[in-house]
């Protein structure tokens, strides 16, 4: 039996109202003078507005911002749960909305697919005492070495370089012919990277580089324990010199191109190196080997290989599997002798990244259909499962990395995360990583940006600012307004910031966000197309890449960056080139694993491809020109419209 | 019947003399009026008195001056020939006879055993032709490389290190998809050491280097054709920092000792290189492999390992097989990519010289008991044959390759390389390489000057110069005299000279001869007694080294430096060090045998053999203590006395 009026109480300001059922709780709340924040203007999209409910009941839509422990513990989106009978209501601090507002984004971006391969890192620490040599027992050192690694280790196939053979004969002598070696065994031969007289204590220090063409991301890692000791990040220094692939290739074929900006990214991973060096108590030289994934072109100017055909029709990379090199050989400050291993490629435009985003995301084991998508500077796109992977590369540009972007900036503190806008005062809420003043915007800031410009009509489909519109329904100053690059819309005043100016989402970053979504889509589409597959049999999207790792999947839906699927087959797996690297640092099958991939992997050359540039066209709008492949985002705009 | 008299005549002067039969041709020339040059005095030791019989004939003494078909020719030496009937004689040009006398050298000096290894260099070159990469055929570059080598010459297994793949992509383009490649294979798997767009003519160069602790020998090597271009050697340089091992060995401990060493043995190889450039036109960088033979010191130092092990007991090398560096590796300027190998080891004082040697000597193959002894600044000796081999090394010092000495120099133009002394003036009669003004004395003018010093009495049996009797018999300018360093025996006269100074030989420099030769001789009887070897059970005795090259077996016997066996159980082969050298560059066979000839050699330690000592002072008379174990000496004396 239903009530006619049902008693809410709200702890803890301890007001009380009457509401008939079917009330939203928000509305309630309103009607007590309780003040809870609607960054969204109550579309439940923004998911702030949290309530927990201590007694009675309220009617919930099914919610992606709460994980199933967060309902079952009562909280509920305000604007969206309504009254079914009395309540007692906690309407928690900002900090605690907050908490668990992380959370929940949090649990959403667990790997989906445990895959843990055996810890077995290629570089081994092997202590050994050596009979003294005598007139009766001369052998060489080399030998005596050899002999004794044989009986205690098995191992019966030892490389010595020169740098080290020319060490060997005072190390062991130092020692009192004890003495540690550090071993690099990825295959049946062991290679000397170090030996130490006497026993050796300390960490055994490996390092896995993702060289993206915006940003390097490095981890440092225990290999005793398969820990890591912490990580760095940076832009790569190469983005003086261009900000795409293809301007990167242009500027390396001008003179001293090429060394200038192999050294730039040696630079840039030399500092890295420091920063962790001292945050972590390690000597950079420490560090006896180095695994790298990066897209074909990062991969060759870090090797200084010629990239000019990498960007000419047929687009040939020099190598797709590259030689193992010394540190010493491409100027990476660690250990000389280090072996540095770069984690191949499958074609021009899908790298060692991608390698190493299908070796950490699993796809290359996984019984259900999967897609892979790598949102970095390009968009690399896998689609497959352990029967067989599909590779394209769609040059998205790297828009959602921030760059190019008159405010993008990477996702570090300072930089806005997420934005609502109010439906009816169309006034934004910023979410800053840091909690800080906002000094730029990160991918997942314009991708809400955008969605809740579009949701909010700030923007039409077209991604055309409604200036006027919003001039007249902003209160004191406009927020949307003629700029320098056309149409723009303010996010933050001048006054707010840590940036001393405005900052702008203008209509010339929202059409390289158009372009750069439009492209991802595109390539989706050609990709399942090709293969006959239509986007209902995927059974998981697995989101790969740095800015993958922050991303709201509804929005990314709602500006038609993915296509609409339920939310609960998309997974967000962080930075997997990085994740591959570190996996092929801690075990040699990784590696094994990684070679395979990438020679089983098929390439579809998306530029060969002639209905690519129609599909991009058709996604150039939001979400799309046909509305009908975006149900939900459709239901949404006829709700609200 | 005999006669009475005989008739001589003597052309071209056509003098007429008679003589009974018996009488030296020596003795009726100087009946004559004829002058014939007696450089020792009519003592059959020099070889210079050649006459030629036209018609008639003498009674001659078997002699190792002559060659069987000079014999045949009627060349007789008049010292030793004697008057049997009627002659017709010429008495040739100084010019002439020199010639001949040359000639029977050169014939003791042939290889006795021919063992050619098939013609089989690790270098090779191959030109490709590749198809073009399209968007249907898009294989990477290093791809489409190893494919077309391994359809047109079955190689499937190519190592491209990072500088050639770094050049990779132009050179084929460059090229228009043809390419040529140089190719190391040394064994299964091809090394890319250059690669040229198009197709690439002019040689295909290697180097074959002798690094010896004196001097450093050189030869370039066309390896299309196996044809040497030029050889060139120059002392090595490190002589500056130490003119024996030990002292070298005790300098590479101070400071930067070993970096400085290791600079002047490659500066040393570099001004050779550019030297044999210039003269053969080629540019240093267009040699592409590099094979070195030296002694376990000098490859230590070469490649800068730590040599100090190799001094103290138990001697123990860093290693005895040796890592292929590149070129760039050790600061040799021919390609930075170019291998360098070198020849293995057997122990600390057994080294790649003397496994070049047993590989050139082909002991190692054969069927008769072979002593192989290396005279160089040591002394290694190798008794073997193809069943087993045994060597050992005494530690001779480089007093035959004239270091050490007053006067000593290497055997080029300027020096001394044969001194006879007048049996009754006691004035000496000098053969000087280049026929021009002496400089210095080289290794087999040394060994000539001890024996004659010897045979004439200028000199005792224990290496005492006779002052006054020599002093006595010498008119004008004594000969004999006491110098700065102890009594000194004049070979030339300052204005005779172009050292600006009397050229002399002191008995300090006597005495590091008799140590040298001592100590060579002592090792060879310690190894044969041994292994139980009677010195007349040697069948052959290979005698190596660019000092064996020139020297005088009856000389060599005569100061007890060789064992006292027939003359024509010696042969010089020369430079074994740079022969063996050679073979490997020129045969991987080669290669693979030496490796098997360094690990089949058993070592001997004479410093942990008690009898060695106790030899090499017994040894340090001349010819020595035992005078029976010389009986050849010991019957020349007696005639003679």
């Amino acid at each position: 039996m239903e009530k006619e009026a049902c008693r809410i109480l709200f702890l803890p300001e301890n007001r009380e109202v009457l509401a008939p059922p079917g009330t939203l709780i928000l509305d309630a709340a309103t009607r007590a003078g309780v003040i809870i924040d609607t960054p969204c203007g109550g579309q439940g999209r923004c998911g702030r507005c949290l309530v927990r409910i201590q007694e009675g009941e309220a009617t919930r839509r099914e919610n992606p911002h709460l994980t199933q422990k967060q309902q079952q513990e009562g909280w509920v989106l305000a604007c969206t749960a309504r009254v079914a009978g009395d309540l007692v209501l906690t309407v928690p601090l900002l900090k605690e909305r907050e908490r668990v507002a992380v959370e929940s984004a949090a649990s959403r971006r667990a790997a989906p697919v445990p895959c843990p391969l055996p810890f077995y890192p290629a570089l081994r620490q092997v202590f050994l005492e050596l009979p003294h040599p005598t007139l009766e027992d001369p052998a060489t050192d080399l030998d005596r070495l050899r002999r004794a690694l044989a009986q205690k280790e098995g191992l019966d196939r030892l490389r010595v370089e020169l740098p080290n053979l020319q060490r060997l004969a005072r190390t062991l002598r130092e020692g009192k012919w004890q003495v540690t070696l550090d071993l690099y065994l990825p295959d049946g031969e062991a290679r000397l990277v170090d030996l130490f007289p006497g026993k050796k204590k300390g960490p055994l220090l490996g390092l896995a580089v993702d060289i993206g063409t915006t940003n390097v991301v490095m981890e440092v890692v225990d290999l005793r324990s398969g820990r890591s000791l912490g990580g760095a990040s940076a832009r790569n220094r190469q983005v003086l010199r261009g900000e795409d692939i293809i301007s990167r290739i242009v500027y390396s074929e001008k003179g001293e191109g090429l060394k200038e900006l192999q050294g730039l990214v040696t630079d840039t991973i030399n500092s890295l190196l420091l920063e962790l060096a001292r945050a972590h108590s390690f000597e950079p030289g420490e560090v006896e080997v180095m695994v790298v994934a990066g897209n074909t072109t990062m991969t060759h100017l870090f090797l200084g290989l010629y990239p000019k055909p990498i960007r000419e029709e047929p687009y040939i990379p020099t190598t797709s599997f590259f030689p193992e090199v010394r540190a010493g050989e491409v100027g990476v400050n660690i250990n000389p002798q280090a072996p540095v291993y770069a984690l191949p490629a499958v074609a021009a435009y899908v790298g060692g990244d991608i390698t190493a985003g299908v070796l950490a995301s699993c796809l290359y084991r996984a019984d259900r259909l999967t897609l892979f998508l790598d949102v970095g500077t390009n968009g690399e796109i896998v689609l497959g499962n352990k029967e067989f992977m599909t590779t394209c590369a769609c040059s998205a540009g790297p828009a959602f990395e921030g760059a190019g972007m008159r405010w993008g900036m990477r996702a570090i503190p300072g930089a806005i995360e997420e934005v609502r806008i109010h439906s009816t005062t169309l006034q934004p809420t910023l979410r800053v990583i840091g909690d800080r003043p906002p000094q730029g915007i990160c991918g997942s800031g314009l991708i809400t940006t955008l969605s809740e410009m579009f949701l909010t009509g700030v923007m039409d489909r077209a991604g055309k600012v409604a200036g006027d519109f919003v001039v007249s329904r902003t209160r004191e100053r406009p927020r949307a307004r003629w700029g320098e690059h056309g149409t723009e819309y303010v996010l933050a005043w001048a006054e707010e910031t840590d940036a001393g100016e405005d900052i702008v989402i203008s209509e010339v970053d929202i059409n390289s966000l158009l372009r750069t979504k439009a492209a991802i889509y595109a390539g989706i589409a050609v990709l399942a197309r090709t293969l006959g597959i239509e986007f209902n049999q995927i059974e998981q999207v697995l989101i790969g890449g740095a800015f993958g790792q922050h991303i709201n999947v509804e929005s990314a839906i709602q500006i038609g960056l993915l296509p609409d699927l339920p939310w609960e087959k998309f997974h967000f797996l962080g930075n997997t080139s990085l994740a591959g690297a570190i996996q092929v640092l801690i075990s040699k099958y990784a590696r094994a694993q990684a070679e395979e991939i990438a020679r089983r992997m098929t390439y579809l050359e998306l530029i060969a491809d002639n209905t690519f540039m129609n599909e991009m066209t058709a996604a150039l709008f939001l979400p799309h020109t046909d509305i009908n492949l975006f149900p939900s985002v459709k239901a949404q705009l006829e709700k609200k419209g």
